[in-house]
């Protein structure tokens, strides 16, 4: 096989079946976004939706839209529209507040129930949301003891003293996939229960919650799902445990008749109790619009997409002979990641800010990681070719600029 | 005196110092809105904040917004214009989640630094909120007891053995005011902290947090601010006050250095360590646009406009003869209530119904209250006057159709 070509890349374009999605996107001209992964792009549904929301609704009925335009039940009507992305049960899945205080939503009220047993296991470096939440809940209940293992160690750590084991299932720096049905599997041998973290994964990686067993999720909706900046996330909790799990954030709206104003907390069936205080409508209305363009697509087919477009982009970065100065630092194989990459590069920072005035928008993370995401909905082929190709002059502009020496010096 | 005319009411409008303000707002010519103690209206500012910030912001610099448009600061930057609004220094407030999250972290926070007290007071009957959250905390930590006691009783109730008491300033029902001066300083002489719940105070009642030396406030900015439905909340810590109080609802961004994705947290100074998750920037930029529109008001005016519609609510119920059906259920003296006023009545679900249907938009809370609020920026006195007509109106009608009998037989 020869070198790929910008021509071939055209033709790829031609041929992917989700080639008609990049026009759902409001995409700025001159860039190209590899950074879907952190904030996905506007949709013009989504524009649109805020803006009736906003005006019409709020404007126009104002209190009345509560219940007129269905305010009220969009956390389950969001849910529902999630569930089919992560293979959940329609009603098994409720958007609310923030993945941090969703995490704490549920590993709290595990807790409530946890018997004799004291113990939480979570990775050692993993995105700090998790650890941090966990840190907070063993900080306020004495006897719960919070143990944060090397990715490695996770599988004989859990034991009989362990309720809950908090996964994310793709790794934010390296993109490093969970096998998620055997590490559920693990955790339930040893009798303690799993609470996955899917921020990474919904809407770029196929999940099936379900068939899994998994005990629950959480996850969060501005990256693939280009919900917008903060936009709520979701919450899963397996059917047949939704009724054992007792909220510690008990809020009014998660009362069984919030409508009665009773000074005693009586918890809603199913996933109506882990609703807490009013729902930020706005927002709402953004991830709704943002869902509508996920309807009728396959996961097969944004997996696929994603696959081709990181596999295009290692091939033309070793094509470019950049190999050496931009390590790999994502799993060679595409079946064990997610769908950003990551390279160690010694001057990182550097470079991404040259990428980034050249249009290339990826991001950076301490130490030394450049990160790209692959977000399949409105990416092209060409877009790849393009971004390797101002990589490639940016990488040897440094170069030729002593960009090495300097970074040497900066850290001695 | 005689009968207050529509006319008088047309003079008192020509000499209101905010009449101007009226026109902030995108009003539905159809309807008099007395429900912005439920949900404010919507203000042109807050409409092409959120288009602005949608479109140009997330669209158009996607991921660079952050830093670019000043997004990862809203949370402060909004917490300084509420802090004028609740007599806090500048840097005392942050806008973060919901009341409810916001109320959670603050009492979850202030039970990590009880020392051996271990009770925790709240009034009955008030909003479910408050005390709901308050029995999900004492539910998890096993040695916190809540006691909720009447209003009459809180005073008698904080002992030695309390650490926190939570009240809400304005009650949701009747609007009766505590006296929150002195209502602190009795709960501070017992040596226990005070949590101020604001939802139905600010943006309507005067308030002066940091005189009194009240410990803690939250509240929520959908009601008389007009931050939009599920408007993010805001929370107050008194300054010396801050560094004791260690996070439950530990989040990645109230690190205090979140870009160092260390596995430990460790809180940032000051308000910041309760930010929790990523901010929802579309409802931050509605609460944004609608926060301008206080800009340069004095709180008194405000206040002052509130007591002059509401007692002119008053005077033409009674006027109307009204006051035998409609027993006023909120303090007589304007100095002892919020902004809103409710009215017994034994049919008042059927005659809420009724005026909504003609346009005047109050709301019910049962048994059989009807509750009217007051916002002083977007209501004039010919509001008023029309509202009390159509409430005459009904109330006949009501009358003559049997509504009494009919109720009557609905409770049997």
């Amino acid at each position: 096989m020869g070198a790929i070509s910008r021509q071939d890349c055209e033709r790829l374009d031609v041929d992917d079946p989700l080639s008609s999605m990049r026009a759902a996107f409001q995409l700025p001209s001159d860039t190209i976004y590899l950074d879907g992964n952190s904030l996905g792009a506007l949709t013009y549904a989504a524009a649109h939706r805020v803006q009736e929301v906003m005006t019409r609704q709020w404007g126009g009925d104002l209190i009345k839209s509560w219940n007129l335009h269905g305010w009220i039940d969009l956390p389950a009507t969001l849910g529902r529209r999630i569930a089919p992305l992560i293979g959940a049960l329609a009603d098994d899945v409720l958007v609310a507040d923030s993945t941090s205080v969703n995490l704490f939503k549920i590993a709290s009220a595990a807790a409530r129930s946890r018997g004799a047993r004291r113990k939480i296991i979570t990775e050692r470096g993993n995105f700090p949301t998790d650890p941090y939440i966990l840190q907070g809940l063993a900080g306020l209940v004495p006897d719960i003891e919070l143990v944060q293992v090397a990715r490695d160690d996770i599988g004989r750590s859990v034991d009989e003293n362990t309720f809950l084991v908090v996964l994310t299932h793709v790794h934010y720096q390296s993109a490093e996939m969970f096998d998620l049905p055997s590490i559920t599997r693990l955790v339930h041998q040893a009798g303690a229960k799993i609470l996955w973290d899917l921020s990474h994964s919904v809407g770029a990686v196929p999940l099936d919650l379900a068939a899994a067993r998994a005990d629950f999720a959480v996850g969060c909706c501005y990256k693939y799902l280009n919900g917008g900046p903060g936009a709520p996330a979701f919450m899963y909790v397996r059917h047949d445990l939704q009724e054992t799990l007792e909220p510690v954030l008990s809020g009014w709206l998660g009362h069984a008749r919030p409508f009665d104003f009773q000074d005693d907390y009586s918890p809603a069936s199913g996933m109506t109790r882990h609703r807490c205080g009013t729902p930020p409508v706005l927002a709402f209305a953004a991830l709704d619009g943002a869902l509508s363009v996920f309807e009728g697509l396959e996961m097969k087919a944004l997996r696929d997409k994603s696959v081709a477009l990181s596999e295009l982009f290692i091939q033309l970065v070793e094509a470019a002979g950049l190999g050496t100065e931009l390590a790999l630092a994502s799993p060679r194989n595409a079946m064990q990641r997610g769908s950003h990459l990551s390279f160690a590069h010694e001057d990182g920072y550097t470079l991404m800010q040259r990428l980034i005035s050249r249009g290339v928008i990826g991001d950076f993370r301490a130490p030394n990681l450049l990160r790209f995401g692959f977000a399949p909905l409105y990416l092209r082929h060409v877009d790849i070719w393009d971004a390797v190709e101002i990589l490639r002059d940016e990488v040897r502009r440094w170069r030729e600029t002593g960009g090495a020496s300097i970074a040497r010096m900066a850290v001695t």
